[in-house]
């Protein structure tokens, strides 16, 4: 299978999209990668660091690319689309890098219609709390997971090219239903998320919080490195996935009633019990990881 | 002031004791340190380490300290410290390490009883996951906050002994009530534990727990950290300061049920709003820290 393209474009040189100029040019499987962004500032910084070989603002850029990647807000993606269109080749593969896949889709479809055989819906699990060019690395992307979530209208060549892109450049690629992927990553990304930026909010909102933040430690530290995540796109991922992470926050809720009543009892034995059950799962899951 | 101590006895040479115990030795801050545990096997690692002096599983080897810490569950307060009463001279300081101060304050009150007045309570904050003799790290304490909860009986000569201790092994001492001690935890470090264990707790149960975390990422790990830690020592702290971490707690349900609402309504221009003053918090907290 070639494995390599000719020209490819990347909507969107930040963090993700920035990451996978910069791989895909440290093993050579691009000959030529234009970067497109909103703003002529963050194209141009991503062209000085060596990520892309062109910066553009407008879409025409896209013409003659074989592979196209939106690494871009995922409510973004119709208009996005939209406007791109015209300028992609029917023979391009179009892909992308949102967090949720079940609204990427369709917007997708609202805006190519039958063309959405040429997208193949795609999720790298490699989020980071930095953004923007500045953060992105060839690396990235070694070792991480990456989800395609392939529509019955695709080809299945263009799937497997896809496939084979990111595992070129050292990822674990798995494929699962749109639905499925939307019902994972709601438990074990967007509800920490949210629950991240709500105890930030909590202590952010106390009668005392300087104190209580001049006291936070290690455990703070971590729990809520995610709260410091961008606004933008974690409200854009909350609605687009709604559904699912509403679900999961409602379990949620119940666990913590749950806890609440453990706690109210005092039943020492109880406690320690759902702590170890707990305790035992966090560990063999960082054993395995 | 006499910065240095003659004989120290740590009672519990775990990761807060055993770092506690190499510190001193590395700053030539006690001419002897004995270590004390209910198994002679942990002592005798603390020793072999080179941690301590001298390893001992009877309190009888308290005699002569002119230094006694407390590095045990806080649980185990009032039992410890009836039994090693009989051996410790009432020109002795004792202090402890305990992580919730109110409760061991009344432990320390009704074992201790008059000689209450040469009980300094303190909390250095420098939890890791990770335990035992090991895990001990003679610059644990450099730049880490230590809260001291003293109390009108104590003699304010020791109170500023047990403060330029902690001072001379780097770190920041603070002064406040048991009572704000516990509630400022119980935000920022109880509470936190507590919603790891119940977002591990959750994913643990749920029909596909195996995918889910198989794609659980560094969100994931960063934010679950914490429900790792002991379950023993969690389960003491969390009904040791029960009263606080149940308040935090329905505070914060209360936040959750507002960021349910909000996500109902679907109003992206609030949900942002909330998202950025979390964020902004978390990120000004992490540049002063």
């Amino acid at each position: 299978m070639r494995n390599n393209f000719k020209r490819v474009g990347i909507i969107g040189v930040g963090l993700i999209g920035g990451s996978f100029a910069a791989a895909l040019k440290q093993h050579a499987l691009a000959e030529h990668i234009v970067g497109i962004g909103r703003h002529q500032t963050s194209v141009d910084e991503a062209l000085a660091l060596g990520l892309i070989d062109e910066a553009a603002v407008s879409m025409q850029a896209l013409a003659g690319c074989d592979l196209v990647l939106l690494a871009i807000p995922v409510a973004q993606t119709q208009t996005t689309l939209q406007a791109a269109l015209p300028f992609i080749s029917d023979q391009a593969i179009i892909t992308d890098a949102g967090s949720t896949k079940q609204d990427v889709v369709a917007a997708a479809k609202a805006a190519l219609g039958e063309r959405i055989v040429q997208f193949v819906p795609g999720h790298p699990i490699a989020g980071k709390e930095s953004n923007g060019p500045a953060a992105a690395d060839a690396s990235l992307y070694q070792g991480k997971n990456v989800v395609l979530t392939p529509l019955h209208e695709n080809r299945p060549a263009d799937v497997a090219r896809v496939r084979a892109l990111w595992e070129a450049l050292g990822a674990r690629v798995s494929l699962m239903s749109a639905v499925q992927h939307d019902a994972v990553f709601g438990a074990v990304s967007h509800l920490p998320h949210l629950l991240a930026y709500a105890l930030v909010s909590q202590i952010a909102n106390a009668p005392d919080s300087a104190t209580k933040l001049a006291f936070a430690g290690g455990g703070f530290r971590d729990f809520t490195r995610i709260a410091g995540s961008s606004p933008e796109m974690w409200r854009d991922i909350f609605l687009a996935n709604k559904d699912a992470v509403l679900k999961e926050l409602q379990t949620y809720q119940a666990v913590l009633a749950q806890a609440q009543s453990m706690l109210e009892a005092g039943d020492g034995a109880t406690i320690e019990r759902w702590l170890s059950r707990a305790a035992t799962t966090r560990q063999n899951w960082a054993a395995r990881a």
